[in-house]
């Protein structure tokens, strides 16, 4: 029996320009479920770089509402462009469940060419160790620490507002607004 | 008859070091009642500076969200500092009404003693334009272009999940996590 009530992270990065901007605004959204805001976290990390991982686990690790935690969910396994999460390292360093949440099923080919074109071939083997993509519902996921079960459970909970848990959503479109001035679209 | 699902905006500004930052995050959220969250808007405004109404008439105006808006909250009548917002020209211009929400009482004897320390006596105009502080449930309020009953109603869709309208909650823990990293306390 999972909680209404479960907190979880929502992680997503702002938009940018790869050609101006070295640094991207991520947000988590810490929420009770998928309906009370209990705060917002912050970090920045490089376009294109392989900071995020240890960005991400510090946000997470040194903030308040940590010992809460039950899951963390990701919009997407990178940030920042091709600043691919570790989500195995993230999910060790954090002791969280992380799922990675994918809205269309991706093409895994096109990605791990892109990388090989841009010489960081390193990061296809963090793609490949986030595991099995699976279909629930109508999205896509990507499991560590978490089994397929707990993952359906924590989704019918968190998924409030539209087909993504709420604290992705809302990582989001926050985002998007302070980045650009207002958020467009619904995540 | 007023909507579950009006339409409002709460807006307030991140924290700043007065002696280090010359501009302040200035964060509005968009919701349908207390809650959901349609969007954010964002903006900057000088420390101490005299820009804010016009920034947040321009952040409101050219907004999608703008047609369905039916109210804005303020948080207190300033925001970076002493950077005092005209409301009677924020409702005008924007042709919203518009509601500043104070949590204590002010001291307003003691704000203008400042104004006219730091050579801002103009200030204390808007802060006067701005109407009587009334009180409403635990809240106290100023009022432009709407009347204490339709105010009252509105509070009370909109105050979900504390004693403040929940955009108003949401604006300050986002600004404050975005400008921190991380959003402390409960608005």
């Amino acid at each position: 029996m999972i909680k209404k009530e479960i907190r979880v992270v929502g992680i997503d990065d702002g938009p940018f320009n790869k050609f101006k901007n070295k640094q991207v605004l991520v947000v988590g959204v810490v929420m009770r479920g998928g309906l009370f805001v209990d705060g917002i976290l912050s970090t920045k990390v490089n376009v294109d770089g392989s900071n995020a991982t240890d960005k991400i686990i510090k946000m997470i690790n040194k903030c308040k509402f940590k010992p809460q935690l039950q899951c963390i969910f990701l919009n997407g396994i990178a940030v920042a462009g091709f600043n691919v999460i570790d989500v195995q390292k993230l999910n060790k360093k954090t002791k969280i469940p992380a799922v990675v949440v994918i809205r269309t099923n991706p093409d895994i080919e096109k990605i791990k060419e892109t990388l090989i074109k841009i010489k960081q071939k390193n990061k296809i083997k963090l793609i490949e160790k986030a595991g099995e993509v699976i279909q629930i519902e109508d999205i896509f996921v990507q499991l560590t620490g978490i089994d397929l079960e707990k993952a359906r459970k924590i989704l019918k909970i968190v998924c409030t507002r539209s087909l993504l848990p709420e604290a992705l959503r809302l990582a989001h479109i926050i985002a998007a607004g302070i980045v650009t001035g207002e958020s467009k679209g619904r995540a």
